[in-house]
């Protein structure tokens, strides 16, 4: 089941479900307004919206050709965004350009951090850069959508929690990051709101991809219309979602639509690019001494799309374009 | 106005105001069913509720007796929770007793966290401390609730977001902290659920204690009976919420409902006590070599109240004891 969020003109937007082909959809307004309504009470919803989405696959429903501009992030605001950052060669690459060690518990100690979560943009929406200094640059990630999370689940348990998946665009502000961090307090002015969607999906829509709490999927990353990284998902994932859950619901509990993302997706394999670009600075530093590629500009476009193994779009495609101040 | 949010046995609550005396209620569900969504439509919604406070303060209307014990947090689940430390004297204190050097542009430079938002307690609800070794303690605050306010507001502009004002326990486990900051990406599961209330007032309850971007009321906490501090929230917020909100509003915009913290409210001046147990540690420690004080235990209660220069009780009281799992 493919879920999104129309714009209506409220501030949450109108639950939709989508045709498994991504270009129609039906209101589900009878079921739930709202997918935070419908993660509210899921267990009351699911079926409805389960029923409403087999009648729109099969054509035993009227339908309405999708307008992926017409769509909010699935959750225009969220009451908790928490993203990991569970793809080491990231960490390291990262790490490394801005040149801070990897921490010692690395391979033990999930990385997470607490994002903004009161304004999410749609899949469409213009980043807005004022400074260009500030080093915009796109991180491509997985997130899943959780259900309510009891303190102290353990990765055993957490795949029941897990209720959606959908993709995301992590904004980072690179040059704004080492004078944050160096005050200890994590990321703040550096995190501007991020994009996510267009569409959240039902962990079964990915089948088989969907094993060991990672999604083995490949999410592909154009930048200006050229493909800037292919990368796979799956293995890489060095902490699995349940691990990231188990993770952050040791000292509390989370609230049904919290997202929760994986980090910027990476592999080894230099041949399979980058998910952002902060990764490929450092790769240009290590072989020619010093970063040619520039961070985002006014102007660029950032495309980021998920694909499983038969080559299908899972969640749509996020295209946004940098422009300056409002 | 003394607004705040009865459990009914939704996620949200129901949105009641409060007679000035803080002992009766009336409900303010035909003017909106949920702070939430007051919130979402100030302008609209203020004169109704401004009306049935005029009504309820004159006895014209009426009222239920309060129980706090009835009461969520004024927002049971918030879109985000940013948290100041805008009190040097606190900061100096903590970095100390952890070993760690304040932030070159401490005094120019606001230190902020995101916090997590999704669960928030209510002004009676129990810590739960499934293991005593986190080190749990309180942190006494003065938090405001915003509108909607958009990305790159400045501080003079501030003042019109501010719609409400009300206290915190923003509860941390201290021993959770050294290992998490190490890792560079801020708090995380040393940040577990805080507490809210019982009541958010609007700025004018304060009088000519609202100032400057600044509460200037007392801060009374109290640890099993005893009263352990009596600070000053005014003049040594270092950055007032204006500054506070101009630093986070750089690169994103906020929803309405965001609430914004000052950090632990702290004086230099000893004779006024603590908001937190890690200065009195590190007080101990500087005087005595070593800290004498424990953190939080099972069975500790922990009180914090705001009073106003006439001495009134300008948000209720939070009362929370400490409990082991649950």
């Amino acid at each position: 089941m493919k879920l999104a969020t129309l714009r209506d003109g409220t501030r949450d937007g109108a639950l939709v479900v989508v045709r498994r082909d991504g270009t129609a959809f039906t209101r589900a307004h009878d079921v739930a307004r709202t997918l935070q309504a419908a993660l509210d009470a899921w267990e009351s919803t699911e079926p409805g919206l389960r029923a409403l989405s087999e009648r729109l696959d099969s054509g035993k429903i009227d339908s309405e050709p999708l307008d992926v501009s017409q769509l909010h992030a699935p959750l225009p605001r969220a009451y908790e965004w928490v993203d990991g950052s569970a793809y080491l060669n990231h960490v390291r690459l990262v790490r490394k350009a801005r040149g801070a060690e990897p921490p010692p518990t690395l391979e033990t100690d999930p990385l997470v951090y607490q994002g903004g979560s009161g304004v999410l943009l749609g899949p469409t929406e213009d980043l807005v850069l004022p400074d260009p200094a500030w080093g915009m640059d796109f991180e491509s990630e997985i997130v899943v959508v959780l259900g309510d999370v009891p303190q102290g689940t353990n990765a055993a348990d957490a795949g029941r929690y897990v209720r959606l998946l959908t993709q995301c665009n992590d904004v980072s502000l690179r040059n704004l990051i080492p004078a944050e961090l160096a005050k200890s307090f994590g990321f703040f002015q550096s995190k501007p709101a991020s994009a996510f969607g267009p569409f959240a999906v039902t962990p079964d829509e990915l089948g088989p991809a969907w094993r060991d709490g990672r999604a083995h999927v490949r999410v592909r990353s154009t930048l200006n219309g050229r493909v800037v990284g292919d990368t796979h998902a799956g293995p890489e994932m060095h902490f699995s979602f349940f691990q990231l859950l188990e993770h952050v619901a040791k000292t509390r509990a989370f609230t049904a639509g919290t997202l929760l993302g994986s980090g910027t997706v990476s592999n080894e394999d230099r041949a399979r690019g980058i998910s952002c670009l902060a990764e490929r600075r450092m790769i240009e530093t290590i072989e020619q001494g010093n970063p040619t590629t520039p961070f985002m500009a006014v102007g660029d476009r950032i495309e980021i799309e998920t694909f499983d193994a038969s080559g299908n779009s899972v969640f749509g495609r996020i295209s946004q374009a940098v422009r300056g101040a409002r």
